[in-house]
Parts: structure tokens; C-alpha cells; sequence
């Protein structure tokens, strides 16, 4: 298998985590420079389907795009350590919490980033302060229920690390582009931060 | 289980839907009027730890929100018709489409119409216009990749019905709150959305 995959992106890094907390080293990698417009070529998107990475190319040539359906997949190859949940309840609880911290989190700071950063004018076309402010309100709303969360728990979705704690990880240090930090009244959210990005699997893919 | 719905609001519509598809009828409905902020009790927020529908309280009182969730929890609990894919590779797929159709689709649509329609300015505060411009653009932009899609296929990610149709066709009918109809050249969209709108569990929720 193949995974296209860009340094620094956030949403590779979901899948690049993944692979380093289940030491999954068979998977080739191929760089994507998304600054100089690689994945906009008529070749990436024949392959792909979108100008986004990552995408998985597994080996019947079947591409996948979407970094949680490329996790789940890896998942299902690899299943250990567990980043799902082992059941049906279990697995409600992460996919739950995961997608929250997409919508509410991780998507709402990534516009935030693509209409505030100058360097990203260029992947963004018009920067609209607008949507820019209105996405930062969105994930500061979230934070709070965030930290709410972690005041009675030690991770988010259940009690060990899950793929709802990388994405909201990933989310928050995606913010350090504009110097952005969480509220400083958020010490539970800081405590938790601090514990997930102590993992030597966070290095992967920055 | 216990089912927090609202009839109408597209999210909800999902989750009956694949009841629908699946005749899942041991379910309790309860009705919850976001018109006039049920969701917004602190009782309801208690139960639920988010002010959104769909939520279902399972019946050890694990509550679980975020539709696709929903969705997929349900489908383990009753297997037919398989709406998500039945092995690692379709699932993949399955997920792959679901998702793209709600970020670069449902999502947009959703936030166009929060935007721009009179009687969303109760639910969304500050309505910007400029949001809802960007969101209709990302929305358009993505139809075209689905009637590319559709011209080779006949639903969207498997050569079956699946929940990404699903995600797709509400996102779509979501939009006629403003009147909104996909552009009239994009005849492979209309044809499919016309067959999935014509499936008998299409009406549930609404
Ligand atoms: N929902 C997609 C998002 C993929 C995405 O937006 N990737 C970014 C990099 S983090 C990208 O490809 N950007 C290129 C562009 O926007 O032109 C996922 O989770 O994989
Ligand atoms: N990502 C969530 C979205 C849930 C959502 O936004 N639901 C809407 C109704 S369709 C809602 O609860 N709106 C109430 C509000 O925004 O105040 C899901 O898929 O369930």
C-alpha cells in the first residue's frame, strides 16, 4: 500500500499517528507538496478523486481519501493497540467524540488558519475575516465542553487513548500556526494536551 | 433505546432513514422542538452533553449523539440491509464518500441555509453572508465531482444504496428551504437523487 501524505498537514498527520502508535511499517510513503500545487495535477486527482491528501492507495489500486476512513481501514488490518473501541457501544462513544472534535474543533481551526495565514492564501483563494472569526468562536465554544469532558476523564472518548484524542490534538497544534494557544482557564484541556503530545507517536508526520 | 429527534432538521432525518431501510421499529421517538430550544435545557444538555438532535439513549443510558454514529450503531445491531459495507475495503469506501459528502456537501448546504433563511437567525445568532456565499460555492463545486461520479455509477460508493446516498440526498433536500436546486446541467445528480428520493423510507422524518 501507498500513502500520500504532506509534512506538517494536519489531516496526513491523523493517519501517520496511527501508523506510528500500531508500528505499522509496510505502508509506502509518498510525499505530496501541497504548497507547490501536487495534488492538484490531472494525474493526483485521476488517482484520487479530490486534491487532497491523505489517500491510501491499497494494492488492487482502490484509492481512499478521508484520513478517519483511512484509520479505520489501518484499523481493521492492524487492530492492535485498539483506537475504535473493541464493541458496537464502544465504538459509538469514539466515533461520537471523534466526529465532534472534527466539526467543532479541528475543522473550525483549520478555516481559521486558511483565512488568517498569509501562506495560505495561496491554497485558499479569497481569506474572509468573516469566516475566519466566526470558526474561531465555534472551536473556543467547544474547548469548554472539552475540558468539561476531561475534568472527569482522563482522555476523551473512553479510558485510554483513542483516534477522538489524536484528532483533537492535531486540531489544537494546527492552531500554533497563527500562535494560537487554548484559554489558559482550561486546565484540564492543558493536562490532557500535555499527556497526548507525550507520545512518541505524536512526532510522526510533523 | 430511545431516539431525540426532530421533524424536519436534516441530521435527525438520517437516522430515520436507516430505520426506515432497516424496519427498525422498537425505538422510542421522542420529539424534541429545537424551534423553541428544547435542546437548550440544561436537562437536556445533562443527558446528552451537546444541544443537538439526533441523540439515542441506549438502555443502559450511554447517550450518543452525532448521526453518523448513530447510524452505524445501529447497523450492528441490525445487520440488513448493510447500509456501511460489508467488509474492511467497502467500509472504506463506504466511509470514504459518507464523509466527503458531508464536509464538502451536507455541511455547506447546511451552513448556506443557517445563514441566509429568515427563521435560522434564532438558532444561529448572527446570520453573515458571507459564510453562506463561501459555503454555497464549496457545495457547487463538489456536485460536480458527484455527477462525475454518477455518470459511471449508479449510487455513490457502492454499486448498492448506501449511507453515504443517504448523507448526500438529505444535504440536498436541506437546501430547498431556500429554494436551492442543483445546477440543471448536472443530469447523472438528478437522476440519482430522483431514484433515491423515490425509496419508500425516504419519507421517514420528514
Ligand atoms: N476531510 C479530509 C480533509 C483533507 C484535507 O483538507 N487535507 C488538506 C491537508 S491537511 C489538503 O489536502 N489541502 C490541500 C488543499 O486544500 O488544496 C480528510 O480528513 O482527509
Ligand atoms: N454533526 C451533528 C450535527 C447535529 C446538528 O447540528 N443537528 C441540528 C439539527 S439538524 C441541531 O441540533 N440544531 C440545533 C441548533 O443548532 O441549535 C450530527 O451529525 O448529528
Amino acid at each position: 500500500m501507498k500513502l500520500y501524505t504532506s509534512h506538517r498537514a494536519p489531516n496526513p498527520r491523523r493517519v501517520r499517528w496511527v501508523m506510528a502508535e500500531k508500528g505499522i511499517t509496510d505502508v509506502e510513503l509518498v510525499e505530496v507538496d501541497i504548497m507547490a500545487g501536487d495534488h492538484k495535477t490531472a494525474e493526483y486527482r485521476e488517482r484520487v478523486g479530490v486534491p487532497h491528501v491523505p489517500a491510501l492507495e491499497l494494492d488492487d489500486g482502490t484509492t481512499i481519501s478521508e484520513s478517519v476512513a483511512i484509520c479505520r481501514y489501518l484499523e481493521a488490518l492492524y487492530p492492535e493497540p485498539n483506537l475504535f473501541g473493541v464493541d458496537a457501544r464502544e465504538q459509538a462513544i469514539v466515533e461520537m467524540w471523534t466526529r465532534r472534535n472534527e466539526f467543532y474543533l479541528a475543522n473550525p481551526i483549520m478555516l481559521n488558519v486558511r483565512h488568517t495565514h498569509p501562506l495560505m492564501a495561496a491554497l485558499e483563494g479569497a481569506q474572509v475575516a468573516e469566516v475566519a472569526a466566526y470558526n474561531r468562536l465555534w472551536a473556543e465554544r467547544f474547548m469548554q465542553t472539552l475540558d468539561d469532558r476531561l475534568a472527569e476523564h482522563e482522555f476523551i472518548a473512553l479510558d485510554r487513548f483513542t483516534i477522538a484524542d489524536i484528532v483533537a490534538v492535531i486540531g489544537l497544534d494546527f492552531a500554533r500556526l497563527v500562535k494560537y494557544r487554548p484559554p489558559a482557564e482550561l486546565t484540564h484541556l492543558a493536562r490532557w494536551l500535555e499527556t497526548c503530545r507525550a507520545r512518541p507517536a505524536a512526532a510522526a508526520g510533523i
